[in-house]
């Protein structure tokens, strides 16, 4: 009985992510779902992201998290407008936990949304949130053997921002084998090699949200 | 309709459980449930132990990974006996999952049993796998602040390893805080520093295991 159960969560899941959609569309709002293990840096690069493009942009976040609402006071702090979900033990974002959240957010005055997902680098994937684009990152410090390992984040995302290259002289981690085995998953996937400390290649990944922004006028 | 269904799982899970526990005791085999991020060390750490407790105890490992037999060509290289368990996209071990493996283990002549489960620091504390202790891995790149938004799992824990602490001059990482908060979530814990790469810490976590061991001769 459990696939047909957990089929049908999938399916309520797809309709609520397709309203969700044509309501970002309709109010060109740039939505990204951010996914990662713990701890590889999803908060510290919105922080970053924030200080950069909160003079262009209207930057709303979403932060989900199990327990806590650490991670929503940094983002206040940084200076956009953040709504806290606390998943109370579940392992991932799905439709109706956005769905309460969106009550909270003025989709009208936002010109880009992170989905910041709970840490976790496998069921995060199989839910639709209804973002424009799924966006992971992976720490070098977690090994360049998690692509083959984990392979469906990969294959989701279309943004990949390997973090913490400023650690790469003191890890055993190879990027060209990462890489090879991303591209191997996903041909279309956008690299970004990028340090949150040093704030190496920060400028690229700028570069792509400003590329990616609906409502450029 | 979706409590009742995961209780029943859990509930179906405990039963396994609790067979595979009374097997373990009566072949005096201790087992390890070992849970972490992915790219924590927990293949790293299990390549360490075996090769410094090779000589003493009659190792086993089961290793859980989404895709892949990669760890287990690791384990049997490092000289013990490996089974490896294809998840499949599940995100964590369960009973059934042993059970599976089991039949491929010499549980008479096995005196250490580690189960290497998915890389998650989230759903694998669920499952009861008929482990006598559940071990955990922090790695100080995931930062201080993962025990309160994760504690399920310190909560579950018998012993947590904060490894990587090799890395410390690199991190923004309070050691002081992650000892308090755990110790906060779960006062019994016994806590080891260790460094998989300098090898600082690690004779601790031998001791842990041989004070554990129970076919004492």
């Amino acid at each position: 009985m459990k696939v047909p159960v957990v089929r049908n969560i999938l399916e309520v899941n797809d309709r609520i992510a397709n309203e969700h959609r044509e309501l970002f569309q309709e109010n060109n709002v740039l939505v990204l779902n951010l996914m990662s293990s713990p701890g590889a840096g999803k908060t510290t690069l919105l922080e970053n992201t924030i200080g950069h493009l909160k003079e262009s942009l209207r930057i709303g976040v979403i932060e989900g998290d199990i327990q806590t609402s650490a991670d929503a006071e940094r983002i206040l702090h940084a200076g956009a407008a953040a709504v806290q979900i606390n998943t109370d033990g579940a392992c991932h974002l799905d439709g109706n936990m956005i769905k309460a959240a969106l009550g909270s957010i003025n989709t009208e005055g936002t010109d880009l949304l992170f989905i910041e997902n709970v840490g976790n680098l496998v069921c995060p994937a199989e839910f639709d949130l209804g973002e424009d684009y799924k966006v992971m990152i992976l720490s070098v410090t977690e090994g360049d053997d998690k692509p083959e390992k984990y392979p469906l984040m990969f294959h989701e995302a279309s943004v990949l921002l390997i973090n913490k290259i400023d650690l790469l002289p003191y890890v055993n981690c190879n990027m060209d084998k990462i890489r090879q085995t991303v591209l191997k998953i996903n041909p279309k996937i956008k690299i970004f090699e990028i340090s949150c400390q040093t704030k190496e290649g920060l400028d690229n990944w700028f570069g792509w949200i400003m590329e990616h922004i609906k409502n450029k006028t």
